[in-house]
């Protein structure tokens, strides 16, 4: 199936978040409103007990919120973060980490999105380690950013 | 002047975040309730526009506010983020970002922590680009963690 | 049908928090893990431009997180708001308005809850106008507090 | 001394916040950037063990990271809370409670603000009972809102 125009100007953008690359993260699943991020666990995004640092299950579920918000904004906007807040559930163990960002409310100015990170082990059920409520602002036609 | 206990405590779990080292995060100062952590701007932390990505910025402000909670607590003690909420402020450009967290209330169960982040660049006065409010939860006598 | 125990607690300690009855919110359904809290619309909960405040609309928020968390809890038990956090999404109009909250993690200490709050006119789908991330914190055998 | 503009404009506002005058809040002091708000400790505003609720202690909060936020706009605008979040960091108990809340940074269309809110006995020494980190919204002429 071909990638909608969303899908490829989400991937896009994506790509050039250097930091998604440094964690080892994947942008999954891209629909209109909804978009899925995975993080495999890894020795270099831990904190000092060996789970992932909460900084790196923020910094996946943002993305996911914020291309969640992106996804039902115009061709030529850009998107900033306005603010987050993460609550951590549990102890984030697991073989890898799913952020699954989706919009609230899609504004023309402010959009909010919230976010579930469950871990993943095998076959288990997935389970929820963090949720996230977050702030957009849709800067409209860029506004002198690049990229 | 040698180190008090506390602060080769702190030192000693930072050393153990590896995510600090991925991002190339450095432990700058360690007070009795203040925590001083620097951020060098590079290409791998980066969001899709060149900024360092909100995500990154997080994690410095989160573990800055962690170890301003730890360095009230007793030598037996591991800390947890319990939630944490940030606002950005401007988008983070400079040459290096450095996260000041304070602790608000050092409790037996649950601290609270605030931390402001700054970039800078060359002699600039330091500009603030985002502030934390993050709560803590203490491990009494770590239970079972490690490190 | 006959009340739970849980359900005649949680009205019990609904009905001594007289900030409630000042603001008119009525306690609505309790479940297992999720409370509804109803507020009619009146001249003395407004703000300036004759919506409701959002102090107001975070009371019974508040109130239906902690709910939803305190039907989870021990009988002795005690809770307190940790902190919460709350989005405003459109404007708070409305003949009333509904808080649900409901539980996203029933800890042994620290409980996460969440509510959505939708303003209701007439017949019309309800409409979403505030989401609220809350943390509450497990007072054993209440340690003192009344009540 | 004659009262500013700014002075005039954020006490005709808050004179039409009913909620404020329902819970029994006055409005202290109005500077460039920083505004006082006060509330007595009575019954009408407690929780279930005799405390002052935390949506009481929340609205006074947001009222004066409003207002704050609302002293460094023009004349014709309005403002609107975009989301706040609040950490108690101890028991609502005192004669009266005094919301400071202080604009950190002023925008074009987002401004944020912080508020320490402190409790006051007698001659004591002020406590801070809670700290709140909001997100405010310019309505610029304020686009159809009345008052």
């Amino acid at each position: 199936m071909q990638k909608s125009e969303v899908e490829t100007r989400v991937r896009e953008s994506f790509d050039r978040q250097a930091l998604m690359n440094t964690l080892g993260a994947k942008l999954d699943i891209v629909k209109d409103g909804e978009v899925h991020i995975r993080l495999p666990a890894s020795e270099h995004i831990t904190q000092q007990h060996g789970f992932a640092h909460a900084g790196a299950i923020a910094s996946i579920a943002d993305s996911a919120c914020g291309y969640a918000c992106y996804s039902k904004m115009e061709k030529d906007d850009a998107i900033l973060s306005v603010e987050f807040k993460i609550n951590l559930l549990a102890r984030a163990a697991g073989e890898s980490f799913l952020a699954i960002g989706k919009v609230i409310r899609s504004g023309r100015t402010i959009s909010v999105a919230s976010a579930e990170i469950f871990a993943l082990v095998g076959n288990d059920a997935p389970k929820c380690i963090a949720v996230m409520q977050a702030t957009m602002m849709r800067i409209v036609s860029k506004q002198g950013l690049n990229g």
